[in-house]
Parts: C-alpha cells; sequence; structure tokens
C-alpha cells in the first residue's frame, strides 16, 4: 500500500430539506453571494427560488451568473469571475450539476487570485488561496461536491482538461435526493456511467489497495442494482439517495486511498470527443471505456478479471467486457460512437484529436498506435 | 435512507515513516506539548524516542504523563488533565492504543473546560471547546483515531462506558503499519475483532443504507482475509497496513452515513466484562457478539442472512452464526467466557452487572430477560 493523507474538508449534507439551512450555512461567509447557474432547468423545477429564499432570508446580497453550459467553457467561466471581482464577492453559492459546480470552483480561483483562468487550469499559475464555495447540488454524477476536481474546456486551445487542486474543495455541499427527481433518463444514466468510470479509473491504477478495491467493487455494484431501478422509478427518494450517495463516494477519495495513482486514460479519451461534438461526458465515458478495456484486455488481464469476478462472478476477461458493455446498454448508454450518430467519415478527425492532445492515461501509457487503435474501437 | 452529514475533520496520515513530519505538524498548535502514553511498551519499541526526538526537533516543552492503563480509568484522565493545566499545555500528543487516545480525548476536553472529566463522561457537562490533539497510533482496532469517540472505566461507579463528541476528534493522527509490528498475537487478533465489531455495531442499527452495508461487507471481508495472515506474518508491512486502515474505516463514519442509528449493544456487554475481569475488549467482543446473535437469531433473521450470504455465501442464520464463530476461533480469540477462564461460578456477578447497568443496544432493545440470557449464552 501507499502512503496516503485520508482528509475531506467538504461538509456534505445530504438527505430530504438539507438545503433549509443553506441560508445560515452561507451567511457564515459573508453577504455578497455570487449565485451561479446553468441553463434554466433549476428555474424550472424550483430549486431556483428554494435557494433564492433561503438567502434572501439571510438578507444576502445576490449577483446572478446564470451561463454555465453542459460541458462548460473557460470563457464563461472569466466573464463569472469579471462579475464577482466588480462586485466583490464574499462566497459563490453553485447551484447544478458538475458544470455549475467545476465552473464555480474555477470561478473562485480567478476571482480570489485576480488571474486569468485558463493560466490555472494549465498549472500555469499556482494559486494561494480562494473564495468559499457552498455547492447545491442537482445532478449525481461527477463527485465535483466533493472533491477538488474541476473540469472546462477552451475553444481557442482545442482542449478538454481537468485541474485539481486542495483550494478547490466546497465548504459545503447539500445534496437532496429530490433535487434529481426532475433529472431526464438519459442524464440520469449519464452520471451512473460516470460514477462506474470514476470508481474504475481508482481501480486501473497502480500498487496494491485491497480495501479501496473493495470499495471500488461496493459502488460499482451499487450503481448496477439502482441505476436500472432509478430509470424505472425517477422519483423513488431512496433510489435517487442510493445513487447520489454513490456518486459522491466514486470521486471523493475513498477508491484512491493507497494507490499509487488512477489511470484516467478513459476521461481524457472522453473529454476529447465532448470537445469535438459536445456529447454529454456521461455518454462518452460508456463508449470509450468498452473501447479501452478491449485495448488493455491483454495486458492488464488479472485485473480486468479481478473485477469481473466481484461484479459479473466470471473469470473470463471478455465476458467481462461483454457484462459491462450488455449492462450500459440496458440503461440505453451507448457503447459506440455510431450509436451517438458519429460515423466512420468523423474516424479521422477525432484520430487527429487524440493525437493531437496525446490522450494519455497515468497508470497505462498510450503510445500513438493505442490511440489510433482506441478510436477504431469505438467506432 | 436517513439525512446525515459527511464530514471527518481529522487529517490522517497513513504510511511508512509518517510521523517524520509530526514535530513540524504540533508545532502549529503550540510548543508546550502533553505527551501521554501507556505502560512501557512504546518505549521498548522506539516509537517514543522517534516522537520524542521530533517534538524536540522543534524545540518543543515536552510534559509526560505515561500512567495510561488497557481498560483506562477516569482517575488517570483527572491527574493527566492536572498536569495539563498546571503546566498551562497547548496541545496534546498521545502515542498508543484506544486507550491513550481515547484518555487523551477526555484529557483535552477536561484541561480546557476545566471540569471534571467524569461529568463529560456522563453528559452531565457540555464542553464548548477542547485543545488540540495529535494521535500516534499503535494498535489498529478502536478507530478512534479518526472519530469523536472515547471510553473510560470509573471503579467508583461501577462503569465502562462511552462518550461521543464532535470536539473529540484528533487534528491529525499518524498510523505507521510498522509501528504495528511489535504488537502481540492476540492483541493483533483482539484488534481484528474490535473493527469487525464496529462494522457490524453499525450493520445491526435501523435504517436502510445499502451503499454502508456494502461498505461494511467490505470492510469485515478485508478482516477476515488479512487477519489471519499477519498473524502469521506480523512483520508483513501490506498485510499490516490492510488491517490498519480497515480499523480506521470501520469506525470513521463510512459505515453508518444513511442509518438512523448503530446498535452498540454487544459493546456495552463487553465493556461490562472487561470492568469486572479487566478483560481485553477485542476478547469481549468475540463472545458477547456471538452470544448476541444467538438471542436475536429469529428476531432478525433477514439482516443475520444478508451479513451470512455477503460473508460466506450461505442463506442459512444459523450458519452464519457458527461460521463466524469459526473465524474467531480460527485467529485464537474467545467465544465463551470459559474460553478466558470464567466459570459458572460468576455468571451470577456478570448477571447482577448487566442488570444493574442496564445494558441495552440502540437499534435492539433489551429486556431483562435478554439480558439474563446473553449472560447464559456466553457462559
Amino acid at each position: 500500500m501507499e502512503n496516503f493523507t485520508a482528509y475531506n474538508p467538504t461538509q456534505l449534507h445530504f438527505g430530504k430539506n438539507v438545503a433549509d439551512t443553506l441560508g445560515e450555512t452561507a451567511l457564515a461567509y459573508g453577504k455578497k453571494v455570487l449565485l451561479m447557474y446553468g441553463k434554466g432547468s433549476v428555474q424550472r423545477n424550483g430549486i431556483y427560488d428554494k435557494i433564492v429564499k433561503q438567502l434572501k432570508s439571510v438578507h444576502a446580497e445576490i449577483i446572478e451568473y446564470n451561463g454555465i453550459k453542459p460541458n462548460p467553457l473557460v470563457d464563461d467561466v472569466s466573464e463569472a469571475a469579471q462579475i464577482g471581482k466588480l462586485n466583490n464577492i464574499d462566497l459563490i453559492v453553485a447551484v447544478g450539476g458538475g458544470s455549475v459546480i467545476d465552473s464555480a470552483k474555477i470561478t473562485a480561483l480567478a476571482i480570489a487570485n485576480n488571474t486569468d483562468p485558463w493560466a490555472i487550469m494549465k498549472y500555469k499559475f499556482k494559486p494561494k488561496t480562494t473564495i468559499p464555495l457552498i455547492a447545491v447540488l442537482t445532478l449525481a454524477a461527477t463527485g465535483t461536491e466533493m472533491n477538488g476536481a474541476a473540469v472546462l474546456q477552451n475553444h481557442e486551445t482545442g482542449e478538454k482538461i481537468g485541474y485539481v487542486s486542495s483550494l478547490n474543495y466546497p465548504k459545503h455541499s447539500f445534496l437532496d435526493p429530490e433535487f434529481t427527481f426532475s433529472v431526464p433518463k438519459n442524464y440520469t444514466a449519464y452520471g451512473v456511467v460516470d460514477l462506474i468510470a470514476h470508481s474504475l479509473e481508482a481501480y486501473f491504477g497502480e500498487g496494491d489497495a485491497s480495501l479501496s478495491d473493495r470499495f471500488v467493487e461496493a459502488i460499482v455494484k451499487e450503481a448496477m442494482e439502482y441505476g436500472p431501478l432509478v430509470l424505472k422509478e425517477p422519483e423513488n427518494y431512496d433510489y435517487r439517495a442510493n445513487i447520489m450517495w454513490a456518486a459522491t463516494t466514486a470521486l471523493n477519495g475513498l477508491t484512491s486511498y493507497g494507490r499509487k495513482n488512477g489511470d484516467w486514460g478513459v476521461h481524457d479519451i472522453g473529454h476529447n470527443i465532448s470537445y469535438l461534438y459536445d456529447t454529454a461526458h456521461g455518454a462518452t465515458l460508456s463508449i470509450a471505456y468498452i473501447a479501452w478495456l478491449k485495448l488493455q484486455k491483454d495486458r492488464i488481464p488479472a485485473r480486468i478479471k479481478k473485477l469481473g469476478n466481484q461484479l459479473f462472478g466470471t473469470n473470463s476477461v471478455d465476458e467481462t467486457i461483454v457484462n459491462l458493455e450488455t449492462f450500459f446498454k440496458s440503461i440505453d448508454c451507448p457503447v459506440r460512437l455510431s450509436d451517438i450518430k458519429i460515423g466512420k467519415e468523423k474516424q479521422e478527425e477525432i484520430t487527429q484529436q487524440m493525437l493531437k492532445n496525446q490522450i494519455d492515461g497515468m497508470a497505462h501509457k498510450l503510445s500513438d498506435d493505442d490511440r489510433k487503435q482506441i478510436v477504431e474501437l469505438m467506432m
């Protein structure tokens, strides 16, 4: 087992009506709030009203930025940071899924350090401080509510990349499973894929971490049991709660303690597809994971077998991959680019993107030949 | 799933030589250190020297209290608190297992609030503040290194009881698996029992928490795989590391999120046996858990079956209990009081102790008849 520090500074409030104390919680950090959210769903489903009511109950001054898109853009973060700086805000309250909360993390850093958000994302500027962030989660998927990661894309440089810092942890996160009742079926399923992919990115890292392996297996089993159920009953509280908590634990440290690293090659592949075609993150992962496993199956058979044994009771590498593919299909997630109407005519463009950005894993390095093969396997 | 807050303020440093930064870490809290430890083993195995060297490297002033016994006494805590107050200490560094760290937690509260430690333990005085605590763990067992619990006994009142407070979390805990290499076989095995018992106390609480159930199953499987191995190879780093991390996760919140409560009846029984005969905590738990399961088997068969199915692949309640008993025996832990030379002649005394203190669980309440039956089942 590798050395590690187990520490997570986020206070995560989980359950029915937990956001009813958000006002008091926010007040501890100040009164000038930058309220960040996305493109309208939180207004339609009433969550926006609840949060504004909370902030008004403590007489907070609310400055809004509501331009955040799925596959969030650094341009929006720059704009939000400008508004935040101009208004001298005390804290950010972010209401949404991974895109909104990730954007808020980098906005907070850009404001506090008065710097260009992309310089932060590229690790060219090392932030020393940040502005407090309170997250209200409306989509169970990325785990951003309890970790230090953020992903943004930049159309100028042609990249979608991740950035990790201990400054990025939200001070508080509010997770009410009822806030996810209105998430459409496809995004609910993509969230299930995302949390499985996060667990597996840890699993396919380097180093022996027996208990962390068991936690991965536990989380993936939970996702495979309750994912299909929540798709059948989107307003079942317990199903939504089980998936929401599983998504948090999939990327809050638990699955990684004692490992040298994770892999994250599949995420790198997925981000580049999202960059090209604005594909939903989860949809890229179900496609990329199957391709990646096929590429790696003769290189890491023992590891894939261990997973297959735990998840599916099989000792066959091929069966493990087929079973995972079958599961993704069963929740209507794509397993080939053709499933999302990206045909052979795009193969060259995708290959060039993968080669240009040298997509790679941390544990399992990819050659240019691997990059080409992965694209072939995804078609 | 019940509402919960997931937050653990302890910074836990795990791995080889992690205590090499203890000096710098301690310095952040001040220079006057109350160094608490037990009855000599940390001096014999060199850990004491390492910690003192660390503290001296940052010119800390060290005041020592080394009177802590296994099954720790409130009298020792009172004495340590007196010394701490007299010397106006800034922080406590506790080097040892559960007894030392638990004692240090209550010593810190007694100093900071200038009050009687037993009044704290009995919840008669509500502490508002505490003194920073840094823990150096030398025994994988209780989980105290990353939680808010402490257990003490009092010979005046005839009790051994637990106290839980959010003030009790150590600021930092240092867990070097090598620090447990010299733990004797019997105490290593008792630690394995203790961590299994903690996991099961959560499991037999009330409320549906599917992922927390899976985490319990993962931790208990880890203990059952690596417990026997570490007994065979006490200086195998990875085996020691796996057991040490399993013991932390068994009682740092992870197994309880989403439940209404745990049970803790077995611990109450065990504490009262330890009180009477100074029996090692873990040794009381392997005895008490088997008896408790036999008492409960017709009341909660589905729950016991679920556990048995996961751990032993059986759907039989009786087989589950027999298999757990067999496991405890396989690591030389007692499963009857007669195994630790407590015979029939003590049955009345034990029964009276259980009745007097009204031993009870939180989820599964015990009647006086149950208390008598449990003692009968333990004989």
